[in-house]
């Protein structure tokens, strides 16, 4: 069994000390439950809403960073995998909005938002890679970022990909929905989940930064796409944890003559790589 | 405006005159309330539990079959456009699980579903054509029946296609979900309705068939994702409806800088096209 957690914490704007010291301390009391995989939000190391480029190339690291040293260091001291959040300075100085993914120390992959939200354009290049799935010493961990999941498409290759987990590091902008509804962020995780019988564990911030509100709405799904912990659905730093058999994600029948996998028509999906056409009526 | 519907009813296995009455009755009642668009269940005309191959050879109908003919009557009469299941023969003697499209009193569209569910094949050959999206009297009309919606890639060609509204009829074999919680079919929806901004009209059906329940489960959806009409998510007959603008589908802007359909990253799709293989660790 694995105890996979969501820590749900408040980055500071442009603060990467004081970052490094949240992340610090949300992975040692996740350690401390002797959780096994940590999944940390989306640009937990510097914050979000950047004033402008300038402020984000201030406190963008390359992957020898310190802050990615310091978690590296940490992930073999408390015995864990991890996954989360940076805003990554690349070898050629263009920025992504990237995570990584360290197992007991060992930095196994990045990856790169290829999905950009709103005004993240003027701070970030686009990823140009799939999401990436990692044989990790726990199991299979994918990991996208935030917008990236609004694209079932992308889910879906980390399905394919065997992901057992799907790690999100993300920051979801509060929006109004209708009362008693849950986020639309969670339910699009829960379809996901479903889809491809596959582990969720994403993990959003809190924390008001410069008149922006977030979701914090953190949660682990099971396979099934029903919550195992959260989703938490308030602006408050909290740890989520889930025990599962990670394995039972390599289990795609649904039935006597059903798998989610191998029942799809591949064949027939030519149009999804096509590149974008305006619909015929469009406005 | 436009007064779509989902018409929640009991189809009888094999009995498809009692079929074209309840049927007839819905439409009817639909009509009574200014009901522009109808979507009835997945094998409306024929019922879904059958015994064996005979059975289902037994109820199966050509496209211009007594049934369809009956609808496009009712169609034209009642003035408006309906989205039906039927257990098709096609011209090579082959049963389709089918749907069709008619738009006061012409079809328009058959749909024969791609992606089959458990005993099923024992009985239909699979669809090779994609959703069809079809420009009705009322905006563009996209199909497709029951366990297609699984598939993400399948919902996303009907957003691609220019659907304003995708019309589901559908049978979902009730299962175990945790108290509290949304059937999880109507989760996927929820889903495929925000990801691609179209509206969604799913009808299920009631009425126990050879010990098989229902979920009872139809919902109307807005391109938010968000309910509005049901779920039912009960077995008894029930028409739900909603007065809405379907050409608020065709806004697939979600903020300054983004819109689902051209954020897309088609060139890094390629993945969702090729033949399943198994993942690398699968047992």
């Amino acid at each position: 069994m694995t105890l996979v957690a969501a820590s749900q914490i408040a980055p500071v704007v442009g603060d990467v000390i004081e970052n490094r010291a949240r992340v610090r301390a949300a992975l040692e009391e996740a350690a401390a439950q002797a959780a096994d995989l940590v999944v940390l939000p989306e640009l937990a190391q510097s914050g979000y809403v950047f004033k402008d480029v300038q402020e984000a190339r201030s406190v963008a690291e390359h992957l020898d960073g310190p802050s990615v040293r310091e978690w590296s260091d940490l992930s073999r001291r408390l015995q864990l995998v991890l996954v989360a959040g940076f805003c990554e300075r690349g070898p050629d100085g263009h920025l992504f909005n990237s995570c990584v993914l360290i197992d007991h120390g060992q930095v196994r992959a990045t990856y790169r938002k290829a999905h950009l939200w709103d005004r993240e354009s003027e701070f970030f290049s686009r990823g140009h890679e799939g999401p990436p799935v990692v044989d990790t010493s726990l199991g299979r961990v994918a990991m996208m970022i935030c917008y990236d999941v609004e694209f079932p498409e992308w889910t879906r290759m980390a399905g394919l990909g065997g992901a057992d987990v799907l790690a999100v590091p993300t920051n979801w902008p509060l929006e109004a929905r209708p009362e008693g509804e849950r986020p639309m962020e969670v339910v699009r995780l829960q379809a996901a989940a479903s889809a491809n019988r596959m582990f969720v564990v994403a993990a959003d911030r809190c924390g008001v930064e410069r008149g922006v509100a977030w979701v914090g709405g953190s949660v682990i799904l099971g396979p099934d796409g029903y919550p195992l912990a959260g989703p938490v659905a308030a602006e408050r730093e909290q740890l989520l944890t889930a025990r599962v058999n990670l394995h039972a994600a390599r289990t795609k029948t649904i039935s006597a003559s059903n798998h989610v996998l191998t029942d799809r028509r591949p064949e027939l999906y030519a149009l999804l790589t096509r590149a974008h056409e305006e619909s015929p009526a469009s406005p």
